[in-house]
């Protein structure tokens, strides 16, 4: 073994970590290897060896001294307790400088906690982001990295240098200060959740609505992939609906048992916009259609609840969805970057939204097209309150609504349960609202609680004596 | 002041801790008074003073020596760190065997830890939700106790002697151990941010809808309160909307600023329902259109979106709006009641979900008619995976569904936002959905994940090999 001769390290060699290595091996980087135990690290070199230089270790020290300083280990572990175990392994053995890299799905209160941890100990924690599964990992993720500059000026460069490229440019930049970058990865994991959704509820009032097959509804994403909607998710739907099971010939989806699974991290996302007072109902009802689904013995009761008796769909149908997918869609984008804007505001990280949207145009799992849009909108105006009022967003949705009107009311006609997209429009409408019925709330709040309320004609907090009718409304806030 | 001659004490004399140190007074209990500063002691004893047997006391020690045992010491403060101050002032000064209550609105997990680190000393902690504001505190309010059914058998009967009643059945009941009383006053509380978001969205239908005036709804809530909707909220819903704004003379809902507040409760509600993965999207929609309302900023720019270009209803709408209020009201229970279901499953509280529903018939915000009818769903079936299932409401639902279809539909067209409707609606129907869209999503996540999937036709756990088309599924738990 040679001796501080490894550009980067990585412990942890499950797919993920295994893959980032030969990510960064295949790129020219001498990477040094380390696994618990060490089957998977002989595994990795006796496959895959001869795809770069790589520098295995047997123990943590061997892998430390195998680095050149500053060093720099990339932490590729379940997220959770095993990530300050591994930690507490390593940072006795780090010198000020090295840079410890959490490349797990931390939270990023954990991460805030374990870089507050270490930079009293002078090393640099960078929790990261890293999107695009087994394959990004090994042929180009999408990049969240937070921590300090410092850090990022000496691991920037490789983690760009292995990242996806859109249009040359890679999808990794500097989110911002302590857990930044991890909160990014966890907001957008939820606009993916609200994502998945709103193409399954698309899928499902063409098929239940206007009675296409999955074939044909296969082709119907094919064409919408050629349009504004073209994206990884878009293009992967078509695959899948056109998928027969081998087994009996029926429509793969058909034999798929109905009940999706859940991680920590679209739970997360709603859990923290509820701390930071963002409406981010989309990717809640989103959660929720999942937690749902899951739930068979209430869904077997309630079988006995009636539907509908309506009628078919026009043909012309497919259309009127496509305004509807993108719509909700553009409406969930806008939520995830109204929570990272107030959670870059909360915790002082002072994130560039544009820079977000530019790297999740590849390398991750909602990589799309219509990326570029949100980063012309943030570039044009970076103080924009929500995505849906920028004038290129504002035109398309004013041109959609008729449309994501009629699907709405399509849905609820024949009975296809459409939470993602009626509850994307009512967010549009409410947003839009010249007077929300709120109003009617802060009456009924002041009434049992004197909560009290403010007025629009004129300044201060007020209650209304509702027991004694002629008493005057008292101003309370003088 | 005579020694160990007050049945109960109260510490924390805000106009809670107040009200109900007089509700005691007033049923013959001598209580024991007590304010970290002492002018509201004495301020109660000269207003309230002859109501009934109040013993005041300066400090803890001699609050503690005027109580007999074993000593139950209600403890109204703000909840939060001064709830563990209080406590850790107190508990040096108890026996084993006595009862320290806390009253406020804390969250279950601190609940939890307080209970095990008292009972640890002996010291039994009753964590209780009061609900019905200042005037329930003195009049009657529905109280939820949690702790050792021990001290349920020395404070219940004194509870249960001040609590409402309705029918002649106290509005107190046990609820389960440690934390879980302020679980279910929590739980309360998310199902009251449902019914009022409920309400404010029948109200903008009507109005903005059907073109009514505020004190023509207030006619049609003053007429519902006669049938089904009965309740505290419909009732004052109807005295909010007749009310005139004394200084313009305009109706009083179009005067108050239409930005409402939210506090903990609504928002624990939703997280913790997150964590237990139970589908409150009802719940969650009234939180989120409430925090939307604050938004000014978001809502000032997004007022260029234009809104459809629509019909006025017809004048026999408010029927269906009565029964699409009365729907969605169904759902957001039957979630509250499922998230009180798996947390007493999480926790091992065994709570009695029909005396919950008798519990809160009386002295709280929620109070309605119809929980009647939820303690007998749960009496004639405990079991019950979800209320909507129960014969007496899938009746009703299935009567319901056409209009509720309809105010959905003529919301959706007229651009009436209204979350809570067609988010109860789409969860109608997802619950009684033979195949779920979820279906696609897990084919999805296989795809970009292999994260597997069950199939509908034989038990295990499978993949498919997307990028190999040739390749046989493979099972992967075997």
């Amino acid at each position: 073994m040679t001796t501080e001769r490894a550009v980067i390290g990585v412990t942890g060699l499950g797919v993920m970590g295994r893959n980032l290595a030969r990510n960064f091996a295949r790129h020219g980087y001498p990477v040094a290897v380390h696994n618990r135990t060490e089957a998977k690290t002989k595994a990795l070199i006796e496959q895959f060896g001869a795809e770069g230089e790589f520098l295995p270790a047997e123990t943590p020290e061997a892998f430390v001294a195998s680095l050149a300083r500053p060093r720099k280990i990339v932490i590729m572990v379940k997220a959770g307790a095993s990530t300050d175990a591994v930690i507490e392994e390593f940072a006795p053995l780090l010198e000020p400088g090295d840079i410890l890299v959490d490349g797990g799905n931390a939270h990023f209160a954990d991460t805030r906690r374990r870089e507050k941890a270490l930079r009293e100990r002078g090393v640099h924690f960078v929790g990261t982001g890293i999107s695009g599964g087994e394959q990004g990992a090994l042929e180009g993720p999408s990049i969240m990295p937070g921590g300090s500059r410092e850090a990022y000026e000496h691991l920037g460069p490789i983690l760009e240098d292995i990242a996806a490229k859109v249009d040359g440019v890679p999808c990794c930049a500097y989110v911002g200060p302590d857990g930044a970058g991890h909160f990014v990865k966890m907001v957008h994991n939820g606009i993916e959740y609200a994502d998945m959704q709103l193409i399954a509820e698309a899928y499902d009032t063409l098929r239940q609505g206007a009675g296409m097959s999955p074939a044909q509804i296969a082709e119907v994403f094919r064409v919408w992939n050629t349009g504004r909607l073209e994206s990884y998710l878009i293009e992967i739907t078509t695959v899948v609906l056109s998928h027969r099971d081998a087994a009996t010939g029926k429509p793969f989806v058909d034999v798929v048992l109905d009940q999706a699974e859940q991680k920590g991290t679209g739970r997360w996302t709603v859990q923290t916009a509820l701390d930071l007072g963002v409406p981010v109902s989309g990717i809640a009802e989103a959660v929720f259609a999942r937690s749902l689904s899951g739930h068979a013995g209430m869904r077997e009761e309630a079988r006995v609840l009636p539907g509908p008796s309506g009628d078919g769909l026009e043909s012309s149908f497919a259309d009127d969805v496509e305004q509807a997918l993108y719509a909700s869609k553009v409406v969930a984008y806008a939520q995830g970057f109204n929570e990272i804007q107030a959670g870059s505001a909360e915790y002082g990280w002072d994130i560039d939204l544009g820079a977000m949207a530019t790297i999740w145009r590849g390398g991750c799992i909602i990589r799309a097209r219509f990326l570029d849009r949100i980063r012309a909108a943030y570039e044009a105006d970076p103080g924009v309150p929500t995505l849906l009022a920028d004038a290129s967003f504002a035109d398309e949705l004013s041109r959609a609504q008729r449309a994501w009107r009629d699907v709405t009311v399509a849905a609820a006609r024949r009975g296809v349960p459409a939470p993602g997209f009626s509850s994307s429009l009512a967010y549009y409408d409410a947003l839009r609202a010249e007077r929300l019925p709120a109003a009617l709330i802060q009456g009924l709040r002041d009434y049992f609680g004197a909560h009290t309320y403010r007025r629009v004609d004129r300044d201060g907090v007020y209650h209304t004596w509702w027991e004694l009718p002629g008493q005057p409304e008292t101003r309370v806030d003088v």
